[in-house]
């Protein structure tokens, strides 16, 4: 199956980066093709300028600035994000991957009464992220905006038989080395049945 | 009282302009001095770099590249946001705002056991933002992840007796002209007694 990787965070050294070789080593093991792409490494413009704006409802247009990422999106079958989850929501630009690439014409059609997903080529829909803070903050007190951005509204998007998955390790601030251990060892072996 | 408008759109001729003009007009009218943050205009750096994340925890350094920005919040009693809500969250100009301005020192502070919130001399949280999609989707289906960020999440770093308000326009894609023009009066009577 053909996977894209979107991936969001500056520092190599991280443990999002070690997360992000993860899941792209263990697709990789489990025979799919992978389309590794690293928002920071590749200088992902963030911001949705004036003119973008401006034809963003023309779909005849609206693409030229990221044809690549609209071809991108448009290959693969299977759509997994890396990222850590800041302010409760996406890294800047990861928001803005959303904002540019997930076109009218590209990701939904709202030329009719209803909104159309466009999407229906992808089969498999995942996320990867970790929290600063712990689960019940974000799960209770701020009902985890993240989740549901991806498991609901993203998902309507995509084959409305998709598999999804959310693997979130909450508590980052303050857990120990083993207990991250084992988050990518989770990581790794969700990936390898995905 | 001293407002700060932090407002997020590209497009000078956009509904959201206008809203972005009652605001600071109404504040003005109703005796305020008003900071007004454009970000577009001001060309903000959406994304947080590699050496900002790497100070992030640092807070005798963090600011060093966003010292304005900082100072301008921090001098604030009043602060309000005017943006339109995209993929159920901020444009990726402001998502990056908070991504490197509100930072450890700043907004919050977590050296204790406990998150402290730093920002308590502000006692007025308020934004104005419009949705393409109807209400029910919003609220019942993905449950306004906006809504919460700004009502539960930012509210926690300001001050405890705060009075908040949100100015919410769902159905932008359908509404008309009329709908537009009633919810720009409302949005300048609630700012002139805000």
């Amino acid at each position: 199956m053909k996977f894209l990787v979107l991936y969001a965070h500056p520092m190599e050294t991280s443990y999002q980066s070690a997360l992000h070789d993860t899941v792209v080593t263990a697709l990789r093991d489990a025979g799919h093709t992978v389309d590794d792409s690293d928002l920071y490494a590749e200088g992902f413009q963030a911001v949705l300028s004036r003119a973008e704006r401006d034809q963003y409802h023309d779909t005849s247009t609206n693409q030229s600035t990221v044809t690549k990422d609209v071809q991108r999106l448009l290959d693969c079958e299977g759509l997994i994000f890396v990222f850590p989850t800041w302010w409760y929501g996406l890294p800047a630009i990861l928001k803005g991957y959303f904002d540019r690439v997930w076109l009218p014409g590209v990701a939904f059609d709202v030329s009719g009464p209803k909104t159309t997903p466009l999407l229906t080529k992808i089969t498999r829909l995942g996320v990867v992220t970790t929290f600063g803070s712990p689960w019940w903050l974000n799960n209770l007190y701020v009902r985890n905006p993240n989740r549901t951005l991806f498991l609901r509204g993203i998902r309507r998007l995509v084959s409305p038989q998709a598999r999804t998955l959310w693997l979130a390790r909450y508590g980052m601030d303050y857990i120990d080395k083993s207990t991250r251990e084992r988050f990518l060892q989770r990581v790794r072996s969700k990936m390898l049945e995905f």
